[in-house]
């Protein structure tokens, strides 16, 4: 049977550096963006629109009607929509775990593999920490202020901490959930992974 | 610099074990029940007594007056007491660490010893595997159902939260007290200490 890590991680504790290291580290297949674009290829969705959907508690939406015309509301999808996207992750999760060993990054992978046995770990660190990552890492152009950041790592974490509890009925980075959590404050991600990876060897 | 990792751990997850384990493999300085029999030596007070207050959070008596005759209610001690003891094992403690590298159980040895940056680690379980390795290590002559050792693991744990809370003003458990927190839920204690210990080696 194939190793399988799945690895949750609060947004900003370089949670996906340390996936990727890792799975280079132990010669793993890596699964992050890939599966978004797998769902991508097999429904007619777009990829940027299954990141939103998988990045926040589904909505149930009941459309507003004027007369005959239907009317949705700005930045909302229908559940159902969020449910095939889920059904679909569902099935290209299990595919990958079956295909060979590897790390799976967030969408409830530690739950859909849950009968496979999978390593769960769930990474996280303090909000100072969090804060600090995000500005070294920040994409070209964006300029925010320590407090936007912190509102954003925190709306991020409500999203992934929401849609993991729709979907799982659990609470996200409760640790129970886990069988390894990391604290990643003040940790130097590559050196962290070097100590970390000998616990699969 | 001596290595100190600090072992917190609920009541009935295999914690002690895995930190005697951890200790013998790394061949470093073990200090749980130790730390106890130093607290007593330099002061007047009995291990027993110590040990009952270490294990829960220090009430604050005010004693009922009779006339002139002052009563304190069974089981409760003055507040000071609990205090002396704190400072106490603080010392001991501090000195412990400054000592060898060493493994101590408990007692706020994470918080004690911050300036020190010690590895702190969290040892956790689901409910049923902490019954289950309870009963396998019950004491002679004990023998409770699974309702009445739930309830005892609760209360022990309860105890051990606010003592912590007391004196260091976090809430025990929270992984952002610790750099690892490992669930030993169906775990061999035995084989994951082999595993737990390359991260040190």
């Amino acid at each position: 049977m194939n190793k399988v890590i799945t690895i949750s991680r609060e947004f900003g504790s370089g949670g996906r550096e340390f996936g990727r290291r890792l799975a280079e580290e132990l010669g793993f297949d890596y699964y992050d963006k890939e599966i978004i674009s797998e769902i991508a290829k097999k429904t007619s969705m777009s990829e940027e629109f299954i990141k939103e959907v998988t990045d926040k508690k589904p909505h149930n939406l009941f459309p507003i009607t004027f007369g005959h015309t239907f009317i949705y509301i700005d930045n909302y999808y229908p559940l159902h929509q969020a449910n095939d996207i889920y059904i679909e992750q569902n099935n290209i999760i299990k595919e990958m775990a079956q295909r060979s060993n590897c790390i799976i990054i967030g969408r409830c992978a530690d739950y859909i593999l849950e009968d496979k046995d999978p390593f769960r770990i769930f990474i996280y660190a303090d909000m100072e920490s969090k804060v600090k990552r995000c500005k070294e890492r920040a994409p070209e152009g964006e300029d925010l202020s320590d407090k936007e950041l912190r509102k954003k790592i925190n709306s991020v974490n409500k999203g992934r901490a929401q849609y993991y509890e729709y979907y799982t009925g659990r609470n996200w980075g409760d640790k129970l959930n886990y069988d390894l959590c990391i604290n990643t404050t003040n940790a130097n991600i590559k050196e962290l992974v070097e100590v970390v990876a000998k616990l699969f060897k």
